[in-house]
C-alpha cells in the first residue's frame, strides 16, 4: 500500500460514502490531513466523534483550501453546484473527484465549472447500502468493492490523476476499472437504478392490494427481495431524474421480458417458463 | 408441546419441506413412527443418513398403510395424483394434508380423490428457501415461520382434523392462520410468486443487456435482489401455471405502477417519485 498519494485531503459532504471514505484514509494514514465539510451539524459532530476528519467545516470553501485532493461526495444533485462553488479556492494542481451514482450529466457539468490546472475524473464507490449518513459511515466498506472511474477528456494531468486515484481507490481494498461516462450510466441503470424501482414498485403493488394486508405473510423471500426499497427515496428521486435516458431503456427492456413471461403464463407454456427461469438461474447462481 | 399427535405419520415426497418436517417430527419425538416415501432412491438414503425416518419406502401406497397422518409433500402438481394412488390403502380416520404453495386448485382435487372417513385439510408452510431437496433439509426450518391453513367444506371431521394439524405446526414453532384456498392463492400471488417472476425477469433482462456482461458489476443490493432467481426453474413453472388467474392479476397490478414510474421519470416528476419511493420504503422498513 502506497502511503501519503494525497497530503491533504478534502471530502465534502459527510454522508455513508464520505464518511467511509474519510474513516479508512484516517485509520490507514493515507493523507496528513484530512478536512471535511458537511452542511448539517449533526453530520460533523457525528464525524468528529468517528475521529473520521482532522477538523471539519460549515462552509466547502474553507474546507478545500490547500487540498490536493477533493472529493465531492454529497447526493448526487448537489454536486455540480458544489463543484462551482469551491472552484474558485481550489490549489492550483489540485485533483478532483465525486462518487456520485449517475455520471455523463455531473461529469459535464463539473468539468466545465473547475478552472484550468485542477484535474477532474468522476469516480463511483458501488458500495452503497440501504443506510445513509455519517453514523451509517464504516471503516472497510469499499473492500472487495467496484469503484469505477470514469474520466472525462484525456490528457497528461488527468491520466496521472486517474492512477493516483485508483491507487488510492487499491489501498482501500476496491477494485477498480474505467469507463466512459455513459457505458457506466447504462451499465449502473441496468445493475442498480432498475432493480431499485423495481423493488419499489413491488412493494408498492403489494400494498396497493388488499390494503397491504398481504404483506404480514411475507417470508425471507421477499424481505431479501424488497430489502432495497427501504433505500433513500430522496437520494432514489434524484438518480432516476439524472439517469432518465439509460433507465428508461433498462425499463423497457423489463417490460419486454415481463410481457414475455405473462404469455408463457396466459397461454400455459411451460417450457418458455422453464427456458426463461432456468437461463435467469444459471446466471444468478454463476453470480 | 402436545406429544404424540398422531401415532404414525407418513410423509410423502422427501425434499426441502417434507424432509425437514420428517426431521422435526422424529427429533422432537412428536410421533412414534415416521415412515418416509421418495419417487428417487438418492433421496431415501439421504434420508435414512440424516435419521429423518424411521422407514423408507419406493412406492408411497406401502407408505402410508396405517398412517394417522398422511403429508404430500411432493412437487405441486404431483400431489393430486398421489392423493388419488394412495387413496385406496389410507386407514380409516386418517388425517391428510399437503404443504404445496397453491391451494385452489389442488385442494379441490385432493378432495375429490380421497374416500369418505378420511379428514382433508390444505397446508402450505411458508418456509421455501433457493435451496431444494433433502439433503437441504434441516431442523427447525419452521420455526418462526407462517404455516397456512386451508380447510375444504367444514364438519366436525375436517374441524378436529385441523386443530390437530395447527397443534402439530405449532410444535415445530411456526405460526399458523386459517384462509380459503382462493384467498391462500391471492395472497401468495403478492408475496411470493409475483417476487419470483419479477427476480427471474430482472436478471433476464440485465442478462440481455450487452450480453450479461454489466453483471460482473452487481454489488450486494441486486444479490440480494435477485436471490429468489436462482429457484429451482421446475418448480416455479409449475406454480406460475397452478396459481395462473391470482398471478396475472397481481402482475396487472404490478405492470400499472411500473408505467406510473416510467411516467413520473419520463415527465421529471420528482414529487411524484418521491412520493410513491417513500409509501415503499415506509412500508418495507416496517416489515
Amino acid at each position: 500500500v502506497k502511503k501519503n498519494l494525497f497530503d491533504k485531503v478534502a471530502v465534502l459532504g459527510l454522508g455513508l460514502i464520505g464518511g467511509s471514505i474519510a474513516l479508512d484514509l484516517k485509520s490507514r494514514r493515507l493523507c496528513k490531513t484530512l478536512n471535511g465539510y458537511n452542511r448539517s451539524r449533526g453530520g460533523r459532530i457525528a464525524a468528529q466523534r468517528k475521529k473520521a476528519c482532522d477538523q471539519t467545516f460549515a462552509r466547502p470553501e474553507a474546507a478545500v483550501r490547500g487540498a490536493d485532493l477533493v472529493i465531492l461526495a454529497t447526493p448526487v444533485q448537489h454536486i455540480p453546484r458544489l463543484a462551482k462553488q469551491v472552484a474558485p479556492f481550489l490549489k492550483a494542481g489540485a485533483v478532483v473527484t465525486d462518487v456520485g451514482s449517475t455520471k455523463a450529466g455531473i461529469v459535464k457539468k463539473i468539468s466545465r465549472a473547475l478552472p484550468r490546472g485542477v484535474a477532474f475524473v468522476g469516480g463511483h464507490p458501488i458500495a452503497g447500502t440501504d443506510k445513509s449518513g455519517m453514523t451509517a459511515a464504516q471503516k472497510n466498506l469499499f473492500a472487495g468493492r467496484w469503484w469505477l472511474f470514469t474520466p472525462g477528456p484525456r490528457n497528461q494531468e488527468s491520466l496521472r490523476a486517474l492512477k493516483k486515484l485508483q491507487s488510492l481507490a487499491e489501498a482501500l481494498g476496491a477494485k477498480t476499472a474505467v469507463l466512459s461516462p455513459g457505458e457506466h450510466d447504462r451499465i449502473l441503470a441496468a445493475i442498480s437504478h432498475l432493480p431499485h424501482l423495481t423493488a419499489y414498485s413491488l412493494v408498492d403493488a403489494v400494498l396497493s392490494f388488499r390494503k397491504g394486508r398481504a404483506i404480514r405473510y411475507a417470508a425471507g423471500g421477499f424481505r431479501d427481495f424488497t430489502r432495497i426499497a427501504a433505500s433513500s427515496p430522496e437520494m432514489w428521486t434524484d438518480i432516476c431524474l439524472e439517469n432518465r435516458a439509460a433507465l428508461l431503456a433498462m425499463l423497457s427492456r423489463f417490460e419486454k421480458s415481463l410481457r414475455t413471461l405473462r404469455r408463457h403464463i396466459a397461454k400455459k407454456n411451460a417450457a418458455g417458463l422453464r427456458r426463461l427461469f432456468s437461463r435467469a438461474a444459471e446466471a444468478r447462481r454463476r453470480l
